[in-house]
């Protein structure tokens, strides 16, 4: 039982509130919030630096009428508390009715659903401009962290900003951090800033044409009232650079800010992670790949886009790679342009990804890489209902995404072995443009010989038959051997077809299936619309098989639970059993 | 036959000229430029402005050994004319045999396909960074105009470069114009740095953490030779930022550098265009019903990310719009983030684009609009094979990128009455996010009654009969009207559909079309992989019918004519009576 956080049901609540209690309030914001974070884990160092600033915007400005856009919104646990959520914090039972980012549905408080980054400063633009075409007078403030700088869509946003002409306040939130550290000039300016208490002339903001306050101290939540109080009636677009701590008031937490950036459900003791794991996953396995090729071969090396994680780079391996290891920050536009050139030039990289993130850039993958026939490679990791199960992180779109880029080959390992075949292959050719469907869930052995060389664009069959072809595709070939398994027990010998190329028809192998087997079922990792058992489907539609395509549907689903959705989608063997015969 | 234009087939000729030579040499380039430009149309602008620095990259370089990146690669005529293809410029003959870009297939001097905006900064870091991992010492040096640097990734771009730690030379050619205007804060800065001859504190450049050098006159080309030179052995990346006259040498040119951005065929005496019309085309369609909306409704608004053309948008309209017109600059991701969100406010913005461009924002079209179920309007201007016609500008790619976005509405018109229809009902409604894809070529009357009403997601019947039933999408309902006929003439009464959802399955009239047809006729405008055909080939592939889909192949296809390829893929109605009877 908290002296003040209980009694908060809304932003109305801490109105009248004196520096002392707001700071008593914060402290319990920041143990409601640990609390929370041991039993569910979370974005743990973005909410525990925020918890300030936050009281301070719910103080000053009027939610929701003004309005708070939190980039990424991975630090809006401090504002759920103050508008109405305590109890999801603190009770062991609604713990599970909220989720990580801001969300309409939860409160009228969020204005967005968002998870992805580099967004807050478009989004406020927008709020702000509907306000000034409304002639309401709302504020409208945009929260976003110094690593979210780094995206593409966030400087044409600082660039933009400066043409509304009216109130709009860019909250930049600078712990020295991003996700791991952060990569690029931008970076240089802001700690020019802070050393110069932000007076340096060269001012990044500045020279977008926006007006320019600094807050030294970013977790005084004093001083962040007084600043934002005199920016409720600014006339012009104006960021507000304020210097906070990472992690603040989690000690393990302020000195190891990647490690607990997002972190598992902890023993609050201890600090100990309660589910750590060593097992061996695709992520792993390309992992140990990578480290392996670094060392034997000097051409290649690793790009990432502020998200070493999506193949288990940590500080020690991204420190080993050396020159071989590339942080572009977050900036996945950037990452393919710079990659495709890196192959142009010579050189064997590999850029990887999470596949929500492939999403952010389709054009580079379409103009950069594969209209010029780029030899680079792409490494599209968590491309599975295994993933990331936010609706704003499912790596369920990356086929229909990728499918329709000419010359791009697009690869789907059906096991460990094959992952590292696929990577091998890709990174010592030159002559295809080549992505990498990183599975995920369960790492499964090959029951096959996985090719070394994947330029034929050939299905391979893995088991021959008749009757039923079975195309299961990727991380699903395994619910193609159940299937297959199944089938068998009833008398069905049917035949199972690992496609390995999510994006190709191989016309030749469907051609002479089709002479043996008048029902077909594509399985395959993804959503359907647009995905390749349609691909499979329409090329077939012209003859007389019957073609049974499984996936999922087009849907933004959310927090889910990955054998209910494969059962809401048809995915066991047994329901497709059911439909076919 | 010019003094020394002719005699040029490689760099390697002009290393011994004199600064007087060199003037001649680019006055005479000057002309042959203005030689094909009156023949074939093209850039007009951006090539006459970038001469002088062209012939001094040249001079001081060793191209294709040092590697010139060209944003856009629209500037490229001056690169070509010294790169052994003066015979292209001022040959009848041989002007069609090289594009208006650089590609590699045209000379070693051409690093890459380049079409799309913002990717040069990238890819110079990747060709850079290529040679550091080689131990090579090539010069890299990009070439970037300042209406190109408010693309996310050209700012990506440079805050990355400052990592690179070795040579890349950034040049910055800045006319003080983009295609139209420029629009936002970073323009202002460099306003203040042309002002203060390149001295001002605050400087966009050097917030990024790179070297920055500044030319007065961009157009002296002596005085870029000097600086070149330094540069040469830079041990760190550096802006060299250049202030040149867009339009160089024509004047009508320089005075009104929007319209002479891209100027079609022209009389070179007159200035006068050969070929302006005033024709009805679906873009007059489209402009005009915004310009009566834009009066009749305060809230409605106009957002532009730089092509204002995309709908027809000329100086004088975009004037009388007043704040219910935006460009933001070249920079579609915060045009649809900052769309999304002012319709989430109350306003009802519609954000135009062309086709080939909606490819550089697929992210915000799923999170920021679709995901929060934004209302925007997405107008998706010559979404078509009648638009633009080189392989970095293909208009074929919209419905694959797009269809795979949950909760997003894809409508497709098949007449100028329902292009209006479906925008009206956009703008007016609250509860959907809608894309519509904009037809090209020929522009259609309706001949059935377009809807008021697009919520229903039901396509339509236009003729009803039996047999073999027609989905002829969007521009395409044209072929489908002449397949019904010609199929009418030997006997079939064919039944016709609209189906105006290019992203939806209208299950239950495909389930009651079966019963009464046999075979399925599917055209799009578009790539037949990942597009609307296959979702209905896939969704019948269990029954009996047979589906015949047809829209173009997967392949980056270039300066091709219309006709040739609709033949080349079957979209003839004789060709489809051919396959299907």
């Amino acid at each position: 039982m908290y002296r003040y956080l209980n009694y908060i049901s809304s932003p109305h609540d801490i109105k009248g509130f004196s520096s002392d209690e707001l700071r008593v309030l914060a402290s319990e914001m920041r143990d409601a919030i640990l609390n929370r974070l041991a039993k569910r884990g979370g974005h743990f160092g973005p909410n525990l630096g925020i918890v300030e600033c936050t009281i301070a915007l719910h103080y000053v400005f009027n939610s929701p009428v003004d309005k708070f856009v939190f980039d990424v919104s991975h630090q809006s646990y401090p504002h759920k508390l103050l508008t109405g959520r305590v109890s999801n914090f603190i009770n062991d039972d609604k713990l599970d009715a909220i989720c990580g980012f801001t969300n309409p549905s939860e409160s009228e408080h969020d204005i967005f659903n968002v998870g992805h980054t580099s967004t807050s400063i478009s989004l406020a633009c927008g709020l702000a401009k509907a306000r000034d075409l409304k002639g309401s007078n709302e504020s409208i403030i945009a929260i976003i962290g110094d690593g979210s700088l780094s995206g593409g869509q966030a400087l044409e946003g600082l660039n933009s900003a400066y043409e509304l002409g009216t109130q709009l306040i860019i909250v930049v939130n600078d712990n020295d951090m991003s996700i791991a550290e952060n990569h690029g000039g931008i970076y240089k300016n802001l700690k020019e800033l802070r050393d110069s208490n932000g007076s340096a002339e060269c001012n990044i903001f500045k020279s977008f044409g926006l007006d320019y306050r600094y807050v030294s101290d970013g977790n005084d939540v004093c001083e962040l009232i007084k600043v934002f109080t005199e920016l409720k009636s600014a006339s012009r677009p104006c960021v507000v650079h304020i210097n906070t701590v990472k992690g603040k008031g989690y000690d393990s937490a302020e000195v190891d800010k990647e490690k607990y950036h997002f972190f598992g459900p902890f023993d609050r003791k201890t600090g100990k992670s309660l589910y750590s794991s060593t097992d061996e996953t695709y992520i792993s396995v390309a992992r140990d790949y990578i480290t392996e090729k670094i060392k034997s071969d000097k051409l290649f090396a690793l790009v990432c886009a502020g998200t070493p994680s999506c193949v288990g780079y940590d500080a020690e391996l991204r420190n080993q790679a050396g020159a071989q290891y590339i942080d572009v920050g977050i900036a996945e536009e950037h990452a393919v342009g710079f990659a495709s050139a890196m192959a142009v030039n010579g050189a064997k990289p590999l850029f990887a990804t999470y596949s929500s993130f492939i999403q952010r850039c389709y054009d580079q993958m379409s103009q950069d890489l594969s209209l010029n026939n780029s030899p680079a490679t792409i490494l599209i990791s968590n491309a599975s209902i295994y993933g990331m199960r936010d609706q704003t992180h499912l790596g369920l779109f990356d086929i229909p995404l990728l499918s329709s880029i000419p010359n791009l080959i697009y690869l789907a390992p059906a096991s460990k072995e094959e992952l590292v075949a696929m990577l091998d292959w890709s990174a010592n050719q030159s002559s295809f443009s080549v992505a990498i469907k990183g599975p995920a869930g369960p790492v499964l052995d090959a029951d096959y010989e996985p090719s070394s060389d994947y330029s034929s664009r050939k299905y391979q069959i893995t088991k021959k038959g008749e009757d039923v072809a079975i195309l299961a595709l990727g991380a699903f070939y395994k619910i193609g051997l159940d299937l297959y398994t199944e089938l068998k027990k009833k008398g069905i010998n049917a035949t199972l077809v690992n496609p390995r190329f999510a994006n190709g028809i191989d016309a030749s192998t469907l051609d002479e299936l089709s002479k043996t087997h008048n029902k077909f079922v594509t399985i395959e990792d993804g959503v359907l619309d647009g995905g390749f058992g349609q691909r499979v489907g329409s090329y077939l539609a012209k003859g007389d098989a019957k073609v049974y395509s499984y996936g999922f549907k087009r849907e933004f689903i959310d927090r889910y639970d990955v054998s209910e959705i494969l059962y809401q989608n048809r995915l066991t063997p047994e329901q497709i059993i059911d439909d076919i015969l």
